[in-house]
């Protein structure tokens, strides 16, 4: 972030929001590989999702959102195919390239645009990535329960 | 957020940026409100912190390092005192009307400043408000887990 002369706004750069981002998606990476292959694809508690089913939501968010803000082309919500955590970690890693080449393509101007995502979400396209970073913090926080449940001590929340 | 008409910054106003956090703080008051009060200071899992003392660091973090940002005076960190239910929701309350009122009162400038919260962390204003957010997104996910566990469907995340 920067400082603007003008006005009064608090301002942060697509590159330093793009940079927060990768940051959170660094931890989120450690997190999934932190968890025993078997467990990975199983451990559920209270009847929650194994974090390979949360692990392919935030998969499913993270390129095509970023793609579908670009293109103006959205397809359909899905999340993604790769279930397994080797499948997983290397989804993870295209997605992280992905982001780096076509997330520096948006206009400026296109953050302050309202635009509805996959079909269903209508807000401004930066309330869209908050909301898409958001949900990878909640998910990873609850993949850290998961992990201690295991008797396994997660990746630092402060370091990214 | 506004778009600035000069250089090529996205732009989130303090007061977008308030907003943006209160909503996340409506929410996690509903998570604890959710607990049954005994076990909002009882349930561990995996050996981790129960709900209420998550909430209490929380407590710790927010009002105080508004104030610090504000004055320049930073206290030792330290959790909040509140333990009971009860306490942590009007404390919840209480700093809810401490943020609208101080948050304001920061110079703009200030957000880009460095600072040293607490005496401990070194980090721009910005950087250590978003640090404040996703620190509670990730613990109040975390709660999430401990109500499923209970049997208790968590307030809903994409609403604020």
């Amino acid at each position: 972030m920067t400082i603007t002369s003008t006005a009064s706004p608090v301002v942060i750069s697509p590159e330093a929001f793009l940079a927060h981002w990768q940051g959170h998606r660094r931890l989120t990476r450690r997190v999934i590989a932190a968890f025993p292959t078997d467990e990975f694809s199983s451990l559920s508690i209270g009847g929650m999702r194994p974090f390979s089913a949360l692990a392919a939501e935030l998969l499913g968010m993270a390129g095509p959102t970023t793609h579908g803000v670009l293109t103006g082309n959205w397809e359909e919500y899905a999340v993604s195919k790769a279930t397994s955590q080797a499948d997983i970690l290397a989804a993870w890693d295209d997605t992280t390239a992905e982001l780096e080449r076509v997330f520096p393509q948006i206009p400026i101007a296109k953050f302050g645009e309202t635009v509805t995502a996959f079909g269903q979400w209508t807000m401004p396209v930066h309330d869209l990535f908050l909301y898409v970073i958001d949900n990878e913090v909640h998910h990873r926080g609850q993949g850290t329960v998961y992990l201690r449940a295991l008797g396994i001590e997660p990746p630092h929340f402060w370091e990214r």
